[in-house]
C-alpha cells in the first residue's frame, strides 16, 4: 500500500521547520546514498552535507544545528528522532493475517484474536491467550496460561514458558526464552544444592522489545517484571524477580542479578552487571562492562568495576594507565627522602 | 494429589526443633504474604518477624538466629535449605507420561522408556536412548547417539548434538546447546584457519542443571564433561574438554576456555571468565566479573582482573578510585623534595 | 568409505620431512592414547614423548622442536595444523543427500539444490536460494529472501532472518540468529525510545564459522558483513553495521558494538567488547575480558578496559595489586617529609 504526505504534514508530524513548497508530495524515506525523487532523505553529520545537496532526494530532513541550503527543507531538534518517526509512517503496514499454519500444534482451551498469524512448526500449550493482530514466527514454544496482548511480534525459536504474560506491542527477537527458572538453590552441609522451586512468572509492560537469545527467568514467587517501553538488546540475562522500570535500556550482554530493581529511563552499557537485591535510580546511566556492587540514586553516571563516578573514573584509569611511572617516582622519592635524612642527621650532628 | 504432613513429621524432615502441636496437619507451604490457614510459612529476616506472626499461617520455619513467639514453630539451622526441602516435599507429582506427540519425529533404534513424554515439534535422531520418566519439551532436537537417563526433563527448543550422554535428573532449560563443535582451528601461514575436528562428546552427570541458552561444547578428543550435581545458570559458555567438578556453580555469563579443570563445589560469579588450560581447586569462589588468569589452589577466594585474593582485591580497588589523589601527593611530594634538596644543598654550602 | 595415503604423500601433503618408509599404507589418524597399527598420531609436547614412541601407531607426526627417534616420523613445522590437515583428509566424506524430511516446511518459489539434506521440523521462507551439498538441521528458521551458498551446513534450531546472505562452506552452530534486529532507537523528550527501523541485511563470506546461539544483527540500512575465513565461537554478540575482515576470531562472548569496522586476522579474547563506530586495523589482538574504546591501528596488541598496550597493562596490574603498599609509602613519605620540613624549618631558624 502506497503512502503519500505533503511536505507541510510530514513537518508537523515531527514539530519541525519548513522551507520551501508545502504542497509537495513525499512518498518514502531514504538514506544520502540511495533517496530519490518523491523521497525525503536526512542529514545528521554536517561533513555528509554536499552529498545531502547533490543527492535525487526532493526534500531534507536535517537537525537545526547544521546550515544547509536547498529547496525543500525541514528543520527539526533531533534528526534522528524525526526521521524514525517518518520512516515508521512509510513503513507501516496493515496487519498481514496469516492464520494459523497447517504445521503449527495448538493447545486446548485457547483463546485466539481472529487476526493473527502462526507460522510452521509452532507449539503452543493449553489455555493461551493471544490478543489481535499478534504474530508468532516459526519455531517458537509458547507454554500453557501464557498470555500475549494485542499487537505483539513473536519472532522465530522463541521459547515463553507456562503462565508469562506480555502486555501489547512486545517484540520479541528469535531464540529468547521468557520465563526460564531463576537460579535459586540452598546448600546442605555435604555441599549438596537443592533446587528453591521457582513458582513466580515474567510480566512483560507494553511496547517492549528483547533481542535476540536474550533471556528473563521466572520469579521464585512472585514476578520478574519489565515495565513499558523499555528496550533490550541481544544476549541479555534478566534474573528472577528483577524489576526493570519504563523506558530502560538493556545494552547487549548486560546481567542482572536476582531481586534487583532498576528505575525509570536507566541506561546499562554492554557487558555490564550488577550483583543482586540492589536498586538502582531512575534516569542512571551505567558505561559498558561496569559491575554495580551497591544502590544507586537516581541519575548516577556510572563506570568501573565496582562503578564509582563515571568522571572520577576515567580520571583512575588515565593514572592506571601510568602507575609503573607512578611506583618509580614513589621509589626514588623515597631514595631521596633517605639521603636528605642521612643529610639531616648529619647536618645537625655537625651542627 | 493433595499432600499433608504432621508439624512433627516435618520438622522432622528437616531436623529442625519443633515448639508447638506435633499432631497438626501441613497441606502446603506459602511465602509470608500468601500463606493461609494448613500450610506452613517460612522467616529469614528478623524486619519482617510482624508479618510472620501476623500471617495467616498454620506453623512457621525459623533460622535459630531469629526470636519469635508464636504458636506452632520450626527452628532450623538454615531456613532457606528447610523451606527449599518442604516446598519440594509438597510440590513433588507424580511423573506423567504424555506419551510422544503426533507431530514428533523419532529417528531409527531408539530405546525410550515406557513412561516418557515427548512434545510438539520435537526430532530425535538415530539410535537414541531415554530412559524412565524422561520428558522432552516442544521444539527440542536431539542428535544421533544420545544418551539420556531416568528423571530428565530436557524444555523446549534445545539442541543436543549427536553421541552427548546425560545422567539420571539432569535438567537442561530452554535454548541449551550440548555438544556443538568446540572452536579449535590450526592458522597456516597465510593466516588461513584451519578447522580442527571435534571428534569427542558431552558427559553430564546426574542432578545438572543448565540454565538458558547456555553452551556446553563437545571435546577435540575424548569429552568435556560436567560432573554431578553441578547447576549452570543462563548464557554461560564451556568450551571443549572442560571438566567441571561436582557440585560447583556457574552464574549466568560466566565463561570457561578450553581444557580448564574445576574441582568440587566451585563457585564462579556472573560474567567471570577463565583462561584454558588451568586447573581451580575444589571450593575456590570467584567473585563476579574476575578473569582467572592461572592455576588455584583449593579454597581460593579470588577477584579481579587478573583475579587476586578478593581481600586484597578489594583494597587495591579502594585506593584506585583514590589514584587522582594519590598522584597528586606524589606530585607535591616531588615538588617538597626538590625545595628541600635545595635548601639542603644551600645549607652545605652555606655550611 | 575407508581411505588410505602412503606416508610419502602424507608427507607431501603437510610439506613435512619423511624419515621411515615412504611407501607404508596409513589408513587414519589418532591421538596418542589410542592411535594403532594403520595410524599416525602426532606429538606437540616433549614431555609426551615416551608415550608417543611406545603408541601403536604406525607412524608419528612431530613439530621439528622436538628430538624423536621413530621408524616413521614426519617432522612439520607446525604440528598442530599438519595435524589437521591430515585429520580433515582421512574424516572427509562425500554429501550425503538426505532430500526434504517430510515434516520439513518449504515456501514458495524456492530455489534449491539437487544434492541437499534438510532435517526434520525444518522451516523454510519463499524465494529462498539454497546451494549444492547444503545442510539445513533439525528446527532451523529460514526466511523469506535468504541466500545459502554451496556447501554450508546449518545445524539445529538456527534462525536465520529475511535477506541475508551466506557464502560458501559456511558453518552455523545451533541456536545461532542471523539477521535479528539491529538495536537502535530515538529518544523523544518523554524518554520513549522510537524503533529506528533495520532495513538492511547480514552479509556472511566463504568459509565462516559461528557457533553457537551466538547474533549478528541485520544492519539499519545497507549490510553487517562478515568476511571470509572468519571464525566466531559461541554466545557472540556482532552489532548492525559491524564489518569483520577476513580470517579474524572472535572469542566467546565477545560484543561488538554499532558500526564499528574490524580488519583482517583480527583477534578478540573472550568477553572482550568493544564500543560503536570504531575501527580496528589488520591483526590487531586483543586480550580477553577488554574493552575497547577507540581506533586502534594495524598489529596493535592490547588489553585492559579501556584495552591499552598490553606490555603496559601487565605492568600496571602488577602496580595495581601492590596499590595499598603504594598508598601506605606515599604516607610514609608525606609524614618523613613533613618531619625533614620542620627539621630545616628549626636548622634554618637556627642557622
Amino acid at each position: 500500500m502506497e503512502k503519500k504526505l505533503t511536505l507541510e504534514a510530514l513537518a508537523r508530524m515531527v514539530e519541525g521547520e519548513l522551507s520551501g513548497d508545502p504542497a509537495l508530495e513525499i512518498f518514502g524515506f531514504g538514506p544520502l546514498d540511495s533517496a530519490g525523487p518523491g523521497d525525503i532523505t536526512f542529514l545528521v553529520n554536517a561533513a555528509y552535507l554536499e552529498q545531502a545537496v547533490g543527492s535525487g532526494a526532493t526534500a531534507i530532513l536535517v537537525g537545526k544545528n547544521i546550515d544547509i541550503e536547498a529547496d525543500n527543507v525541514v528543520r527539526v531538534d533531533d534528526a534522528y528522532l524525526a526521521s524514525a518517526i517518518i520512516q515508521n509512517y512509510f513503513l507501516k503496514q496493515p496487519f498481514k493475517t496469516g492464520g494459523i499454519h497447517a504445521s503449527a500444534v495448538i493447545g486446548k482451551n485457547c483463546s485466539l484474536g481472529r487476526e493473527i498469524t502462526i507460522g510452521a512448526q509452532v507449539a503452543i500449550g493449553d489455555r493461551v491467550t493471544l490478543g489481535e493482530q499478534v504474530e508468532i514466527c516459526a519455531g517458537t514454544v509458547i507454554g500453557d496460561d501464557v498470555t500475549i496482548g494485542d499487537g505483539c511480534t513473536i519472532r522465530a525459536n522463541v521459547t515463553i514458558e507456562r503462565g508469562c504474560e506480555l502486555g501489547r506491542r512486545v517484540i520479541i527477537h528469535p531464540g529468547c526464552v521468557i520465563g526460564g527458572d531463576g537460579y535459586g538453590y540452598a546448600t546442605d552441609k555435604r555441599g549438596v544444592h537443592v533446587k528453591r522451586p521457582q513458582l513466580g512468572t515474567v510480566r512483560i509492560g507494553d511496547d517492549v522489545e528483547i533481542g535476540a537469545n536474550s533471556c528473563v527467568d521466572r520469579a521464585t514467587f512472585g514476578m520478574t517484571w519489565i515495565k513499558s517501553g523499555t528496550k533490550i538488546d541481544n544476549l541479555v540475562q534478566v534474573a528472577h524477580n528483577v524489576v526493570v522500570g519504563e523506558n530502560s535500556l538493556l545494552v547487549a550482554q548486560v546481567g542482572i542479578s536476582g531481586s534487583t530493581t532498576l528505575g525509570r529511563n536507566v541506561v546499562l552499557g554492554g557487558q555490564t552487571g550488577t550483583v543482586g537485591h540492589i536498586s538502582i535510580g531512575d534516569g542512571t546511566m551505567v558505561a559498558g562492562k561496569s559491575a554495580v556492587h551497591g544502590n544507586q540514586p537516581a541519575g548516577a553516571r556510572l563506570c568501573g568495576v565496582p562503578a564509582i563516578d563515571g568522571k572520577q573514573w576515567f580520571k583512575c584509569v588515565t593514572v592506571f594507565s601510568r602507575l609503573p611511572d607512578l611506583l618509580k617516582d614513589v621509589k626514588r622519592l623515597k631514595k631521596e627522602i633517605a639521603h636528605l635524612q642521612e643529610q639531616d642527621e648529619s647536618t645537625h650532628k655537625e651542627g
